[in-house]
């Protein structure tokens, strides 16, 4: 048997505990999971794509089965130069639907070889989105319980230095 | 009994019929309700603010229990700023569900005292949007049946002067 | 100010943690709910309508201003006959928003002076049903956490009584 | 230019003014419709399939492009029989669609030639369904504004004679 | 490392080439797939638990890989005492979303340890469903592209001895 | 009988295949098809209106009963204007429907003479669109089974004359 591995690919614009929460029933199906940032500047991100890799490895630290990389261009074109087959994409009962069916489909038609696993999102964070979380935190909600803790801290960071949206 | 409030927030890019509608169904259900123009000036609204919440008050004259204000931030410092525990959002048959549970349960999370209760649209304005609105009136089509008489020629004369798109 | 009564009406075949939560929920906007139980004898309901509003009376024993009675025919007339204005509804994040709409909207049309008021049950049990307890129920597996005390045994009585199929 | 026809297949247990609304605007884009009755006996329509042609014949008198018939088994057998190659079908804002296009695509996959084509009901009868007014009617709620008026007379009919569940 | 094995549990009444486009492509995630086919027999099916079972052995009798059994009772009873972490299921792009999610979130709440994983239909499956394909086939439409042979040749034995409805 | 015409619009920004499969199927319904591109410069298309309607022209150059054209303002206006009473939309399984609805809405409500008669893509292009076939394309993913072949080098031309994103 070989190892199996998957991608985990995302804006992570950023990091919430959602994200963990699907990373987390990931490792009870893959051996390895790649978390893969896209590198969307033309986007504008909150965060680079260098600070949102960094926050990753930290919330991820204490995970031995788990790589932050991040990639440009196509997914599928990362995938296949990872050698991998699998890509890991989390659901939830709200809103996801469509669009993930959407970008999984076109996905196999560019690759017909990788497949896309769904795992579904804890009920706690099924309203839980990177963007609701920015929004909460550029008018200083508390976000205590939705992000880890440097997450936190990197969000008042950017919204105290006079940015005045997002 | 203590007075029953509700606050109904939204863009009111402008106020339509169907806002009016859903304020109308509000008033059997609260006392009193207090209608917040979000200030949102970073999305490019076509009002002003001050326009929106002008358009309100004349549409809304005629109701000694309702009051037009306007808010910044999130909703729900304003919601507790104003000692109130209920908001009052609409839902029209098509299209608006998972946005308004995903913002209604945000909100939840923020702060746990403020519920959000919908009331569902008239058949007749399931169809009926700001945007709608405004697209139809950028190229002189007819908003007649859609907003009250001074919106409709608040929008002529936005679309009159010359000003291509939204 | 009158005192804003709403009827929350539903199978309720068993109650649930679920209902509870938007019974909770409806009391922070309204003074007084109803719960009213349909008598819906030709869908072969587990629990007869006496079991079901005897339950809904125990859980709710400790509630001033909660009354549990029961209705036959259409939900309007019952509503029109105890002089409330005002239905109660949950909306779980999970598959029951366009058949709720349906149903408001039929109301509506058999009686415009009727409005309903639908709440969000929390993220906890948007999965909840009473159709899934039933089921995990006829199965042994724990509704615990899912149902109050009194409608655990009860659910137990009837399972362990040799009835094989819901 | 050959004669345009459609066939309008359905339970029409009984007719509605929906369907009479799907069939006016079917008439706009066809030179002739057949209404196509399921015969579908083994779902305990609660009129009998001439019992619903009778009442569609009555409603549609007035209009000479208009064939009212029956069919039992597949609609594209039907369908084919009759020489025509196109389908039409209401959608309404509320709750048909996932369930339509499947069976557009699996009358697709039957017979590759013939095409469905789908018209948008009036948003005032969006939601309107042969089911709900079967409901109403069954407890004597008013039915009037919903289905013609030989058809109140018909379940009138048929729920005085104590019939007591559909 | 220890195999990777999954359950993918349904009905199969009967099997069709979208369950089979399912079952390959679990293949590639998982290392072992134990098809489980539920013991409905109050939801009296088509075919007997054992007819179900027997006509998955035929369509996978080239795949070594794969274990086709039967259970009664709760899912996540079956997946505990086969020591399997992981439930396999199919979405379908029209229709299923909703109900998978229900189903994941009830099963996780009677077995926390117990992981979903979905995987999505190819498009060209994304209508067929085992009732679509048993009423086509009681009324002599084709399903040859849609069942392997086996089960086409099953279908017709049913359906010719006089059986008149599903 | 009159000759049966319909304006099928978009923004056809490129045409794909999913577009000729519903051109395709609107000709077995209709005599004549009017495709009318957008000119929506504000929304920063890919290609000008002008390269849209040659590709168009070329797409269905072997097509007798099909005119490319483009308009600007409101759809309703054009389709008056070309004295045509049926719009031809596209369904896909996958997200278009409740936008689609809102647009037939508002369009019906401007102008209540004017029809939309919805057609559904194939099954395997219901993922496809032209802005996943633009992010395929900027990122030199095959596009070669999504788009003719003219659209192909058009698209491999906008993208390796440097331009970075869509």
């Amino acid at each position: 048997m070989s190892e199996r591995i998957a991608v985990y690919p995302g804006s992570f614009d950023p990091v919430t505990y959602g994200h963990l929460d699907i990373l987390k029933r990931g490792l009870t199906v893959f051996d390895h999971v790649i978390i893969a940032v896209l590198n969307n500047a033309s986007k504008h991100p909150l965060f680079t794509v260098e600070e949102r890799v960094d926050m990753l490895k930290k919330a991820t630290a204490h995970l031995d089965s788990v790589t932050v990389d991040s990639f440009e261009g196509l997914l599928v074109d990362y995938v296949q130069k990872k050698k991998v087959s699998v890509v890991l994409r989390g659901l939830r009962a709200i809103s996801d639907f469509e669009y993930e069916l959407q970008i999984a489909s076109i996905n196999k038609h560019l690759n017909p070889k990788i497949e896309t696993c769904f795992m579904m999102t804890s009920n706690r964070y099924s309203f839980l989105s990177s963007s609701m979380v920015k929004e909460a935190a550029m008018y200083h909600g508390s976000v205590h319980e939705l992000v880890p803790a440097q997450v936190e801290q990197a969000l008042e960071a950017k919204f105290s230095s006079g940015r005045s949206s997002i």
